[in-house]
């Protein structure tokens, strides 16, 4: 089962090409080929994120270097709307693709079109690829080809909310999603919006008219709950670094014992924590690992799960080791052991 | 009308006694007579509060010093229980008393005895005590002796959801109230979930059992209403010294314009600003200052207002002086003109 | 003495301009005619800085209005470099002008071309700009036609070693200066570096090699020694927004009280405090307000002085006003009374 | 080589206990077996450090019990004074005790007294115990009994300086440590001044008049350039979590290329890491990890020496562990190869 990959990763100078470097270095069975950076091509991957020295010996190469295509499994960490220009090629010179960006998330290929504002290039790929959240799809993954990773915010409420749809107990129609993400989810671009000065210290909601998560988020909830599901999701950037609070209300329908269900469906999967009843996760608990830490409450009708997660893990390159573990029969959690960085 | 008053302050070490102070000093009509402390009776204001030095020349007092029960106006910015002790008495020696702290903002006394823990020793004041929510409330102060200054929390969820509850356009069954509050809300006590290292670059929610706010929300909102609302309100500790942002989801049952509703409403009311259509306010643009900014959203059959305030300004500090200013007929932004802190 | 002013700001859109419009609202002799902007010219300021909503209804106009030659006044709140191509005019057609920016700081053209690269287009202007620190040049102000405010770091520098150096109590040659700043010290430009993400939750030095302020902190220092002094200065980039803390070290040659040296000193300047003997200044204590705090200590044979200001403010627009004040005649503090907000 | 071995931490509530914790799960050679807290006896460890629930499934237990004095190594993460009344007994029953306090740092009893303001009860064993800083002692811990583990400022100033001091290329009486702390190095206690409110968005030095790791730091330099040397060390507050950021003046008495003096001295040193020349360290760098990152800089006849650590991992309870490495011939970055978490 053990036999070595090469592996490689396209865009490589933001924050989740970074975490997957962190993380990869660590994996016994990996050897780092090549990180492309079109910019940055030439330039020692250590020059542009410092806590790498001596870990991490490679320069960034182009997209088109020959590593890159040589590897067997190829990451994309880039912006939406790159990986679906080489991922045709890259399939069939026999790698297998982990694309984190948006490209393959949404099967419906006009969907995707009105929500990413340009035409999808490579819409034969949708139906092939799998959506990669392992602790739902977690038995489609060995066999895929290209996985279309989940994005972080819809991880968490997938999460929060899988084992209530699946037990049938909530109103489907009535999901609420409350979230609050730290400011590296709007990636490492200089945007005037996430400075220090912008961002610090402040609290806003943001694309409350409708953010691009929404459709993968109903897309998720809908295949996990058997049934067309419409939800409301609000998005929230928060002071911090790294970090995803999800709370997601909903209509209970049922006097099923919440916490037993939900202990239930997350009982033999590592990466999800179901905290003791009465528990409020903070997301620094999880920082730096590639865990979703759970918990429910019951007010009056409504249910309320709260969902951690740390953004660039669980909701990105950590979730994407995960899968890439899968493919190969690997343990799950290979390279991905690590306790939370407290404080 | 521009007689100048005597002040005084009960309670001035934590931060809304500071935040008191701060806007005190520039108010032309109060004369800071004391401030007392029982811990720190005897030291400079200026040597705990060093923003203060040049502004504040008083030292701590003792609460029984003769200057506080002479003064017109007291303001009590005490924990819970402190005020109830002491208000009966200054109020038969003619004092007007403004009381920041819970122990006056719920008529019902059994009520709040389940909620704070500890028998109410003053209930015979409760039904004369204003609640100070000036937007609300602010036929009722020029007369009052007493007022109870409303929480920060339900200031904000009141002022949020006060058009939509008045034009009768939203189920008032429906109101799910998630709030997020800087860790000032949690007083300047030594608390080991309020250090930096506990609270900062993380979040959590907290108390979704039920928070204390929770009966004086619907309180409030079953006033505002003319009918016995039930909301879910849902708190959250924000890395962020200063600020709530509070995200209210409600179903709609009409198809009136909702942001002409708000607007009307609070077309003549200084201290809350109706953002323009499709806003997203942020805490940072009402920092220091005695403003709620609100924005209102429509997403399908749903309404989605988002208030911004200062917790210790609109939430505590400024919307008690804002209070002393109608019961003494003065122009109720007096001492409260300052724009925000940005950034 | 009390004639209202016209006033234009040019360059609004950064830090210092929007610092600049929160103080003047205050002001009771100004009328804010116009805020320039090249990039947002038409838009209202406000949409820009919605802390200013309710107090500031001007668009920004384009630099070239006609409000802004008609003013009394100019500020210049723009990158070095832009003053120098439009005051020479300015000046000529009568308006007074206080230079935020580095343009007319240093007297040496070429000293100011080699730190700043680019040829200085207005070197005729040099020696009469009187450079804008009061406490050291108050005498001067009121007939200047074009003040060149200090710097950020070298205000917080020579007023930390001002009194020292004119009582002749220190070795000049062994002066060294650690400073700290805040983030929005590096302005409201869209920089990776000054990414929350980046310069959050981190501390570094930069420009060790020498940075833009070396010469103005050095220039100043020996015009208050009068002799030449060279100082060694590192600046630090802080995960703050605002604030800059500046640990001043220089040899004693004298056993004098350093206590009594720097309150004799600053005994009658109203934006300088100099705490007690003992005293550790927190930036805190200054956000928001025109005052810098300093604390002097005496280890062995070395002097340190610590000195605290809001970068924005004392470092910044509000000495900008100070300035404005003592051009006019007015009181000095005019318009910058406020407490600092704290927390 | 790699015999298992039994371990207990005695002290594990405060944020090296947990730090501790964090790294020894990932130890090949380790089995925890105890750890304790006196106020926490019977709690389980994963309630109060939530990062570490599935890591660590041991309760608090009292420190008296059987398992701490039967392990064959003993940490001490306790606040000084506690160490020096146990270890004793446990050296007796043939432990070997790593601690992390201060109460074996100092050679001298009387000087221990003098700034710990308490008597030293155990001064018999100040001069078994051996100053765990590898980079200096590494050749004296293989026979280590008892391991007094560096402080957090003092590892990062000797660190700083050993090469010029060792080389005598700076003149010893002259150098000044300008440190900058994270808050975490306040510990986990409920102090006003470590509050998010305090501390947080605002920067102070403190202890100028004199600090407890000022002996500790001369101690240390003094050794290692084999003759007296007294430094001027002032720390400061800084409002990040972790991280010490350290700079470091002296005169340099020679033209020896500095870059090269340090690259040569740490050649073989895993756990310190010279970079280039012209660098500018981040202490996010090394958040997490086990390295002491350094930059050297020459301005004239100065030498600036910028060195940055975890003020938790190089300096605390990594290097604790890494002294432990030492003491039973393992590898000396065993468990310490993580890379630092980036952003």
């Amino acid at each position: 089962m053990a036999k070595s990959i090469d592996v490689a990763i396209v865009g490589g100078t933001g924050y989740t090409g970074c975490e997957l470097l962190r993380l990869l270095v660590a994996h016994p069975y990996v050897r780092l080929r090549a990180i492309s950076s079109r910019a940055e091509a030439g330039r020692p991957v250590s020059d542009v994120f410092p806590n790498l020295r001596g870990h991490v010996d490679l320069n960034f190469c182009a997209p088109d270097a020959p590593e890159v295509a040589a590897a067997d499994v190829v990451f994309f960490a880039t912006p939406h709307g790159a990986a679906m220009a080489s991922v045709p090629a890259m399939l069939e010179q026999g790698a297998r693709v982990i694309d984190l960006s948006a490209d393959f998330r949404l099967r419906d290929a006009q969907l995707w079109e009105q929500w990413y504002g340009q035409p999808h290039t490579a819409p034969e790929l949708l139906d092939e690829a799998v959506y990669g959240l392992p602790e739902i799809n977690g038995d489609k993954l060995p066999e895929a080809r290209l996985v279309a990773c989940a994005g972080c915010y819809p991880t968490s409420v997938q999460l929060a909310m899988a084992p209530a749809l699946r037990a049938g107990i909530i109103d489907p129609a009535s999901i609420v999603a409350d979230c609050k993400s730290g400011v590296s989810g709007a990636g490492r671009a200089a945007k005037l919006g996430s400075l220090l000065c912008e961002a610090g210290d402040s609290m806003q909601a943001y694309a409350v008219a409708g953010h691009r998560h929404q459709p993968e988020i109903d897309q998720g909830l809908s295949d996990i709950a058997g049934e067309a599901v419409e939800s409301l999701f609000v998005p929230h950037l928060t002071p911090m670094i790294r970090g995803i609070h999800s709370t997601v209300y909903a209509d209970l329908r049922s006097d099923d014992d919440i916490q037993s269900v939900y202990e239930a469906f997350y009982a033999d999967m590592p990466c999800v924590d179901v905290m003791p009843a009465g528990s409020h996760p903070q997301t620094r608990s999880v920082r730096g690992a590639n865990v979703c830490r759970l918990a429910v409450h019951r007010r009056g009708r409504r249910l309320i799960a709260l969902a951690v997660e740390d953004n660039l893990v669980k909701g990105a390159s950590g979730q994407a080791i995960q899968c890439m573990n899968l493919l190969f029969g690997w343990p799950e959690t290979l390279a991905l052991e690590q306790p939370a960085l407290l404080p």
